[in-house]
């Protein structure tokens, strides 16, 4: 019997325990034993829950257990759960969580200290919630250099942009629905609708993919704040859809590209018909070509069922599980990480002057106008070539209200 | 070191010994140790080959060398295949196929073989090519009861539809285009055209989450020959997609339904916007929701990366892998597997008397009149009712075309 213990009693905790019950037979053929829950950890009062003999409020008592084989921990941030989940690990434990900003933070640590201890350190949930990702990046596609990886990894943010796009709504109404329906945080929503969230995710994958830790702080994100109702007007007539994109790549010159930023991309395309709070992220491989994982990106019993499959895991594969699962600690860089490739632009600006839009752009393959806006598709540039374009405008009397990446795939 | 042998060295087999040798660092370092090919399997001249000294014409050789621990099966039809296969597991050596004829005809013999002898039998390239599917199924969804799966698992039907609907072509002309490519058999065509791909496929995905085997021939079939230009005009301005799905899902009267047809869905599905030769496979786990796997089906390179994955796969999760992959043998059914559950059909008749069509389905939900024909959405009915209306339509004159269902997801 494999007996663990779930730290942190909130959502995603308590649907690890209520996917235990539910489907306890099929976890444990598949465990190749039963999976039961010995400890909760939550400081809350639970005394009055069927489980109530389960709580702790202590971690003690789960880390002096040597018949606690798993730590779950889903308390999220990273205090105390950088501390409790390095002391399991310490304690011979393997930890599954569905953290991942400790994850982001922490994870070069948390995998070598793992490595170190024969125990495994796993966070399937912490990207895509329920939808396989990690799994399938680093085992079924154990025979691919992985190339590049982006897609929509915020389903609150699609979530907004698509009642933007469908529904017209502007970029406060949609937060506020989004906020009434509890994807999005009603004090502070800056973890989704900056990027914040985005960024820890795909700082994530890129680690995996690099084998080197690609520090979140290191990662340029821009969130969805400047999308205005006259994006999602220009877009819709050019036949693009905005999405909130995080990429990572490896560049042709060497060294890798990372980020997150609002992207436009051809409507035809797959990643735009991802809608509401569905992710999706497209995986290059240099053998496989294109695979593209998509679910949705969040909910209780999604994610509990990921972290739930990852304990089992833990129990078959054990420690070996981190020769494909892994990346070495590096010091962060100074500054962001910068991509030099060329891409087309949509750029919008308050002005009709297309003539100069033109000229101080370098030609343009599509315009538009509408209400006194302008919004055309550039030739393909830099990043440092658009900024030096936009300064050009700028000094010609024409202010860029917005310039978003046309995603390549 | 993990010394294996590749028995065919057509497409495939090829590309296993060109993925090993391109991505040898990768996959040495994810197995925990080196993978070398020792012998490669084919009855034809290969002495000019680079590698000439790894050919042998005969299977003696690789079953009587204990260094040999894993067979790579590439050969495709099940003779010889399956004899080859059933020696290597017997021998104790893992087997890991791209052969979805052997694994939907005798693959639950195999694994209750593997599992006997504790080895592996493993055939994540039998569906989907190199996109992960089938051990994401089994493994990542491992905490989920699997409801459903349904999807596009034929990627040269997928292309011939998507000429028909994009270019205009006839299905005798997107055929052609297809032949011309390489898609589709120039001489018998029928195992795309006619679903016997796709049937061994959903077979091979229904036994492992029923956990009990689906014998292909009790799995009702229809290819996609009776699609015309007039369907394709009907299902455009009714907001359809016309594509061949394979489906199985568990009914809500116990038991489940299987099978391969052309369905239509609605054109703003994720599904309906799969083109050319990709493949999707849609998922409902219970606690999951809905997850897809999208990627191209075939491809010497992407098929050959999956073969090797579980050449990895077998090296660190040994035989305890059939403890979630794995069906129970049984005897096939008397006739068809059916699906007693009520859907829309599009119908298209060779007449314009709408009265007669409404009044003999039992109401429509939308019509559509072009060129003495007329097509018509319906209400949902069973199978049966279908069958049964068909009768009193072809009483009083009219003859059904086309009727297809609409696909639910």
């Amino acid at each position: 019997m494999i007996k663990i213990a779930i730290l942190g009693f909130g959502t995603v905790g308590s649907g690890v325990l209520e996917v235990l019950e539910k489907n306890a037979a099929g976890v444990a053929r598949r465990a190749g034993e039963e999976v039961r829950v010995k400890y909760i950890l939550d400081i809350r009062d639970f005394s009055d829950h069927p489980r109530a003999e389960l709580f702790v409020n202590n971690i003690d008592p789960i880390l002096e257990d040597p018949e606690v084989s798993t730590v779950v921990e889903t308390i999220g941030g990273t205090k105390p759960a950088y501390y409790y989940v390095k002391s399991a690990l310490e304690a011979g434990k393997n930890v599954c969580t569905s953290n991942k900003e400790l994850v982001a933070t922490h994870g070069a640590e948390l995998l070598a200290l793992a490595v170190k201890k024969k125990v495994c350190f796993l966070f399937e949930a912490s990207v895509g919630g329920g939808t396989p990702l990690i799994t399938p990046l680093h085992q079924c596609l154990a025979a691919n250099v992985i190339d590049s990886v982006c897609g929509i990894v915020n389903g609150t943010t699609n979530f907004m942009l698509t009642r933007m796009e469908q529904d017209g709504m502007s970029f406060d109404e949609a937060l506020k629905v989004a906020q009434g329906l509890g994807y999005a945080e009603t004090i502070d929503p800056s973890a989704d609708v900056d990027g914040i969230d985005a960024c820890r995710k795909i700082s994530i994958l890129a680690s995996m993919i690099f084998g080197s830790e690609v520090h979140p702080e290191n990662v340029p994100t821009r969130g969805i704040r400047e999308i205005t109702i006259d994006d999602i007007y220009f877009t819709k007539k050019m036949k693009l859809a905005v999405k909130l994109i995080a990429y990572a790549h490896r560049c042709e010159k060497g060294g890798f590209a990372c980020g997150v930023e609002p992207m436009v991309l051809p409507a035809e395309q797959m990643m735009a018909g991802v809608s509401d709070v569905y992710n999706a992220v497209l995986v290059k491989g240099d053998m496989l070509g294109d695979v593209m994982f998509y679910g949705k990106g969040a909910g209780k019993l999604p994610t509990a069922s990921a972290v739930v499959a990852d304990v089992v895991d833990a129990a078959k594969l054990g420690s070996s599980i981190h020769d494909s699962l892994f990346w070495r600690a590096s010091a962060p860089l100074k500054g962001k990480i910068t991509d030099e490739g060329s891409y087309t632009y949509y750029v919008r600006v308050n002005n009709q002057d297309l003539g100069t839009l033109k000229e101080d752009l370098g030609g343009v393959v599509l315009s538009l106008q509408n209400k006194n806006q302008t919004a055309v598709l550039t030739l393909p540039m830099t990043e440092k070539e658009l900024r030096k374009k936009k300064e050009k405008l700028e000094k010609d009397g024409i202010q860029v209200a917005t310039a978003l990446r046309m995603l390549e795939v």
